[in-house]
């Protein structure tokens, strides 16, 4: 199968993905409203914006992990679902965090920040798992040559060699044992922090492909 | 990253945000109908039509600036994320105005129409900043070059050189502080008539890009 | 704009409207599951497949009324937005006349059909404003010449002169009618007969475009 | 119609109905939230699982299926509608299976795995019935000869004739059968296997074709 049609269906279901979440903001003022109760509504918007700039990023770094590839196998295709069914998932550990973080119920706080965890996690696992297969059949797949595929892992820092896909994992675990073990807020905090990250250091863009785009 | 995968991904998003309204309509007759039950509905088909025709324009305009990018960077993908996060949030506040506007719960009608103009205040201020970075790299993202782009500003009037962006702020600011400080349903008619001022005063189309639906 | 894009966001449109339709069937069998709650629920399975091919169908036309279309104006997207903004609203009479068809708030039926019957009149004067507006301007929109679309006006059979389109105004007004005065049962019954009658006689095909899906 | 068209269509009304399944999950610890509320979801996550990989695998199936396909005729655009209405039709089963598999209700698990089959069973013969006509009218819609495409039914091991689309077909009925005449975890399992066997047991990839993500 060649990559542009797995991509668009990928593209699709990061859309209504991202989308679904302003089902979670639906339920805020649904009986009465008033600027209080807009106000008690903080953490459904603090998740909704978390989650869908999370969503965002995942969807430009899968973009740009994709934008190389000219063929797809059956295994990509198969961890691409993989993939996909984590994101589908997020705005159920949304809608968890921002319904327990406070209230009367705030003792599901961290339980919530737990699955919230995990389900980046399974994410981040599948994006790793996408990146070994590229390494492992990078001539097959398009990407020219595994050396350049190589080279692309971005480091932390210069002087450093932690490959950054190792951060996602190692942060979302930290993260959801934070959350297990001690507090649901700061657990949040991690997440946030893992999302501006990815935000600025990221992968490498692919370069334009002919015909798509490029004016010539 | 080239143009045509992020205008793929907002279409996709847009053409969602737009069919989650219809959940705003569904809780009509759900108990018991008859056509006074339908007819008490009007604030909700009123919400419906404004917020699918201000999604509508707003995707016709967003295609427009778009339309003459060539290459996206990454300042430029997140401002989009940042504008799409609105877009996606507009069925919220249109279901709290379809609720509160009238019935018995009518106290919260302003706080509606608050947090309806918030929502379209933040959208603007996105296409602005946008705006704002495509003139300032107008070269560099495939605009040819910044003059014709600052041609492109439309102005209110030939003899006016207000540039049009700028109602869109001003206009939605006013509305939410009309609907803070005085009356719910003058906010909305502002809404109403900012719609068909972006509706008919609108930006340039772009030129047809080559292979793209063209038939040379 | 070229008519590509805005093709490519309807059918977003189309597809998320044609899903939404599976919300109609999720109450089944929400409280308790038997064969004879799975039996009840006959009026929503019709609605399901009803609506669903409706929708498929008005898609369908839709592709071929745009297959020759090379240019949009901005009067034809706004004819498509409000052509759209029914078809997103069809899974709300649909619910209604899935709920209230039948049990104990049946005097709901006869309200129900009324509007499904108005929104799929509102739906077919878009469509033949399209139309009109496609005739009126067809050397600029890319028709080629007005002749050949004059031409392509269906008729019903080979001696009759009335063009197919006044079929669904017509047959959609006598289904409100009906539903109004007499029986919500006769109305769904030609409800559909007319789908089943567009779906048979249908537009003429438009020719392959080049570099869209040829191979050449 | 070209195919290209009616596969994005599909590819959205896919990724709209996979991502519909997250509502499966949303109740999940709306009231009270702790780990054993959690792991008291376990149907729910099984149903996900499952579902999610066979609307995905089937989504792949359905690409394979088209990929050859260059003109689409009427008949073929009907027979991909009723395909598409079985596919957005999958979450309302998967939410019977998942509520009514455990707890008080579970009466209603065998019931909720017939409903499941039966779904199935309709998805199936879609697919053979688009099958059987593409290679009824193999020439005309562009896969060249039929002997080819009679050649890529696969079938079971190498020395079985028995084609691999019947496989579908049979294991389902068995599975709806077994649902309702003894065991609705048994009629699961079979379920689960029948989609592992597609994920493995494939049709053969169609060459790519040129123009469409291929650098040439």
């Amino acid at each position: 199968m060649d990559s542009r049609r797995a991509e668009a269906f990928s593209d699709g279901v990061f859309a209504v993905a991202i989308t679904v979440l302003v089902f979670d903001l639906l339920p805020i003022g649904h009986e009465a409203l008033s600027y209080r109760v807009l106000a008690m509504g903080w953490p459904q918007y603090s998740a909704y914006v978390v989650s869908f700039m999370t969503i965002g990023i995942m969807w430009i770094n899968h973009h740009t992990l994709f934008g190389n590839v000219r063929v797809i196998d059956r295994t990509l295709l198969v961890l691409n679902l993989l993939l996909l069914m984590g994101i589908v998932a997020i705005p159920f550990p949304t809608a968890l965090v921002a319904e327990h973080l406070t209230g009367p119920t705030s003792s599901g706080g961290r339980p919530a920040a737990v699955v919230y965890g995990a389900v980046m996690l399974v994410i981040s696992l599948c994006y790793n798992a996408i990146w070994v297969h590229l390494i492992l059949h990078a001539g097959r797949l398009g990407y020219g040559d595994a050396g350049r595929l190589r080279e692309a892992i971005p480091r932390v820092g210069p002087g450093r060699r932690i490959p950054r896909w190792s951060i996602g994992l190692g942060g979302y675990l930290a993260g959801t044992l934070i959350a297990a073990f001690w507090s649901a807020a700061a657990a949040l905090a991690v997440y946030g922090l893992l999302a501006l990250f990815y935000l600025f250091n990221h992968l490498p863009d692919p370069p334009p492909q002919p015909g798509y785009g490029t004016e010539e």
